[in-house]
């Protein structure tokens, strides 16, 4: 492979990271609003002396270094945005934006994703091929960002895609890694039933649409306990049943909204198509008119097999066998997918939980952080692949 | 009206009531089979001096007694057969023929219908009009005798029909009358699931009849919770459900079984409908093939409101006015209903139950029996009733 | 009987009735706040020559007549309270008070008392015994105004009670009566499903309180169809359904809100019950904490057979035996029955739709009106009745 | 690891393998009666020079191999019983027996593991420690001979437990490994809804059983569908539903039988709790009483993680790393669980399927064959792994 030490090089731009990660967590801004946080990556890419650097959207920057001679070309990819939430953590460099907060971690990545681009440029004559950093803004809204930096061209050429998510579920020092499906698809299902209303003494006269939505209830679990390969993995929950507004008069409609995971793309495409012909034969059973809304968030991020047992390979060299954690599925979204879906791309988990210092707080939790130790880990990671993919 | 007196008329038979009854009772012949009682009919109408007797159908018997002046005609019915039960009283007229017994008061039907054609004959001066006494076979067995009869045109020139039914429900003395439904449609319903059989560890390779059996049982429920006037009177009940036959094997099919009882003829016209169209969006729901059988039983007997009130008015002369008891209907069959849909009818009950001889067993039981002094008071009705119409 | 032509005496109070009912038209006032309509009808009374007048609540008013000799006493009562509602008819005489209508036809129930309490102050001698008029107060809000009277012992040594409602549903010339059950008992229950909230994806964590409400509102469909004698009478309807706040989120919480229409007192009593025994499964089955709430509220107006069979003669004598309709229950509510379930009690209904006049919206319809020439029937009812009971 | 020629070692005896499954194949024997089975392969190991041979049951062999020097011991498991299946096939060493066929490959199994037996026998020197050959009878038939002979002792001093099957379900030469559980428990409930039976036409009067299994259907989707986490594994079916003998008679009981398939042994011990809190919370909903019996079948085969690593890399040694399929767990059952869940165990699938030679009909079908050729990858495998072990 290589004769470069990435521990040592990654040691060395330990404080950066740490200054990186804790400018962008006092400068948080909300998906689609990277303008500050966009800005300043592209003037720390340009002080490391990138001269590749663009914009393919407003708020999300793409930077290339090419290796001293040609090869294949490795994507590296960071989402950078944050929550509308107000930071309860009261560390010095807490949010400076009353109700925004990086509650997720991307601060963290934006960090990770930057010191790797510092390492592999000062190592640029060890690669063949290209790497090409992926700051991406917008993870945290459906659509996403992602999906606008494809159309964008920006893994025109590309031949392998990697990523990570700092997780407060593994321990600093973790690294999980899954082949396959490694997140959800998050999907929303809205549902109106137009019956017919009426009085409450008189359910003939009616179309009873609260008798049919705890019909669609009922049924709807049908799809996970009858239709469903066990071995597969799905959830389909009603999240919301609307419907009435007077203790004696039946109404004319009722609402449901819900929820689907799956982490199978073909499962996944057979759910609606299984709802509305629930829903189809219900119409007819009740002469009810039932409208259905089904909208697909991000799809699940399958990783893929071979390039994830090298990631396997290079997460033991990083953090020691007894360091990699075979992981479950993740039953959340990622959009991370919008990649991976195109080029074979593998997305791993660094742990950055901490009890000492209070980073196990849930993601999306008021008072999450996460362990800065834990960014090293990232950086080796991403160098060291980097390293071993095109050395 | 006249000025015959009734009672002692009847009293003046009440031994040869018990007589013809007992020997009834001894001789019992199930539905469609009825050729000893039918001949035992016959002779004792021409030896009381009928002349006009017919035989419309080879166990059924048609007597007439033309009044000294034209008029309306009147028919009065009696059923005959009896039931495959294995009698259990132990009476010397008990049952000579094993598995054959009058379980449900046909025999004293037969006997009050004689009794009445013995009194009119004798008052034949005081009659304008015609009676004519229908002997009918075959009540107990679908598609029952009343229809071949009609067919056979019985009820030609026939403006108005009774009849009764000992009644083990109502203490002797007692005259039940209710004007509308009186007695119910007793319809009955198959259904095959044709679902997939497959492995019960593989649902989602089948279609699992089972599971679209539990949901007819379920949906049925609102038939009539749902569907009908409250105001209406009606059951579905699933009797049987039949499906699988190994622990681990989803079936290929389910069988369910059941009775619906209506009194109402618009609303009996509308479940067959409304079942359909459950099953209907059922193997849309589940992609099943769903076998759907609607037999209808005897329509409801429906009273005329105005005969039923005369009747009423008779039911107090002969009984008193306290013994007169407006009943409810019930959810039994009975196929007078094949008369009373075609000329204005009226069906009451004559109690019939005395503990003191233990003749309150239910209808259809191996102990079943009658009080006889009832059979008086249904001859009774009938004889002032003739008297009344055409008199 | 008497010799009195109660026909000509009604016929010369007609415009007098139209007055009295426009006057209170104009002039609405909601459910325990009578002030005016109760002085006006004090007033009138005592112009009539009442003397014995009472306010046995703020807002009602009791008026004895007694007879020139003792006997039985006789109350007849009227509604005299209008609802929220904003008049959309046009006529002079609609209503003057914003968003408070007599929309179900009680200004005529209060002018047809007076006129049936000026008729019979001008009978006096024929009369032994006494006849009350009872004008009360919030029939439309429940606990209802005819309990208050009952507490204040308006019913004290009252034999019988009569009272009947303007009819849409009937043309003016009609009389509807019915013994036995003429109303329904509209009770309201309110569910509260208490299970435990969490993510969508994760089901296993919660306890879903949706899929549990759809189970409440299937099983409760069995207690009509299931639980409840086919010839009784019965509707469970949920009319509202509420759960849920995000497409995600399995909430904690699920409430149903339902009514209970029932005729027959023993069948309600027994319906919380068999909710009760429903939840309490539901509880066991899924770990839920289920609360309920039944609010019965008014009593099932239970007409004497009686007595009712006495008013259907005297309605034959007022309209004629064709105009006489023996009617179905209805479903709705009356708070009557405070005053019949205690004496023997009659309530009837005098139909008052005439299309010519446009009189027959809906009752609670912002179009509602009456045909003026019904109040006359209704107080030849009155009229007839006391001095048939009276006389 | 050692200097031994496996693959010649093999082709060596490839006739002999052939010439000992023909020999089993055309003499199957139903479990728990291997005896003539049991003796061919106790005189075939003896004609082999093994001295230490035990009866630990009636028809099942244990063979001890002690290598040159101490060290630890290695079980080998190979099950030999046959199944009632009438054998469709037609080749000449077809099933003498009637009604009984080796239709699971169990006969392959018994040869390869005397073929292993055969060549470690000739490679003795070459082991530190002992291998032991299971022969075990009775794995068709619940509740299995691996647990009889786990209580007389043959695990006694056993450190790693190794065992395979043929699989229809892969083609000859490839080899599936799994971690973690690759097998199914496959549990069996029996329910019995005892309610009370009564007319169809009287609900009101009996505990409908078949309402109520309806409602166990049901509501037993919501085990796998919201009581279990979604990234597990379990299936409940209800295969058998029986009820009633009469269109019109509501009966006194329901019979419900199914299966449940789990392959995490929490989660398995959760679920007959979760059903009887079903059936208790229906009970109290009712008024019925619920039998329920729940019959634990086999565990899941729960492959230890560190044996399965070195497992499938001796798989990738033996077929090619192109050949090693990472399997999805069945959902089958399989008593190899009786082993190990004792000591570290491995369980394996030796593809067997080959089209041309029509050996790819499925396990249990009376056409099911293997392709001979699979029985020297399955020897391969096990001779392999006990020269790594023990080597």
């Amino acid at each position: 492979m290589h004769t470069i030490d990435v521990s040592s090089a990654v040691s060395a731009i330990a404080e950066q990271l740490v200054a990186w990660r804790r400018h962008l967590h006092e400068n948080p801004e909300l998906s689609f609003q990277e303008v500050e946080t966009s800005r300043f990556v592209h003037d720390q890419l340009a002080a490391m002396g990138y001269t590749e650097i663009e914009r393919p959207t407003p708020t999300s920057v793409v930077a290339r270094l090419r290796g001293a001679k040609p090869g294949k070309t490795l994507a590296i990819r960071a989402d950078m945005d944050a929550l509308p939430i107000e930071e309860e953590n009261t560390f010095p460099y807490r949010s400076k934006r009353p109700g925004v907060m990086h509650a997720c971690g991307h601060d963290g990545h934006t960090a990770m994703l930057l010191g790797t681009a510092k390492i592999l440029m000062e190592h640029r004559d060890a690669l063949q091929g290209e790497v090409r950093f992926l700051f991406q803004h917008a993870e945290e809204q459906f659509p996403g960002g992602a999906q606008e930096m494809v159309k964008a061209g920006v893994l025109d050429g590309v031949d392998l895609v990697i990523g990570t998510h700092l997780a407060a579920q593994f321990p600093t020092g973790k690294i999980g890694v899954r082949a396959g499906a490694v997140t959800a698809a998050p999907d929303v299902f809205r549902i109106r039933v137009r019956g017919r209303g009426g009085h409450g003494a008189m359910p003939h006269e009616t179309v009873d649409p609260i008798v049919i939505g705890a019909q669609i209830v009922n049924t709807f679990q049908h799809i996970v306990s009858r239709f469903t390969d066990p071995l597969d993995k799905l959830v389909v929950s009603v999240c919301e049943f609307h419907a009435g507004t007077a203790d004696s008069i039946i109404p004319d409609m009722a609402e449901l909204v819900g929820t689907v995971r799956s982490l199978n793309p073909a499962l996944r495409d057979e759910v609606p198509a299984q709802m509305r012909r629930l829903l189809d034969g219900l119409e007819v059973m009740y002469g009810a008119k039932i409208e259905f809304e089904y909208e697909r968030g991000y799809a699940s991020v399958v990783n893929d097999a071979e390039l994830t047992a090298r990631m396997r390979a290079i997460a033991e060299q990083v953090v020691g066998a007894d360091n990699v954690i075979d992981m479950d599925p993740l039953m959340v979204g990622e959009d991370f997918s919008a990649f991976a879906e195109r080029v074979p791309g593998c997305y791993f988990y660094t742990g950055s939980a901490n009890p000492a210092l209070a980073s196990d707080f849930p993601h999306h939790h008021p008072r999450f952080t996460i362990d800065e130790a834990a960014l090293q880990n990232g950086v080796a990671m991403f160098v060291t692949a980097a390293l071993a993919f095109l050395g």
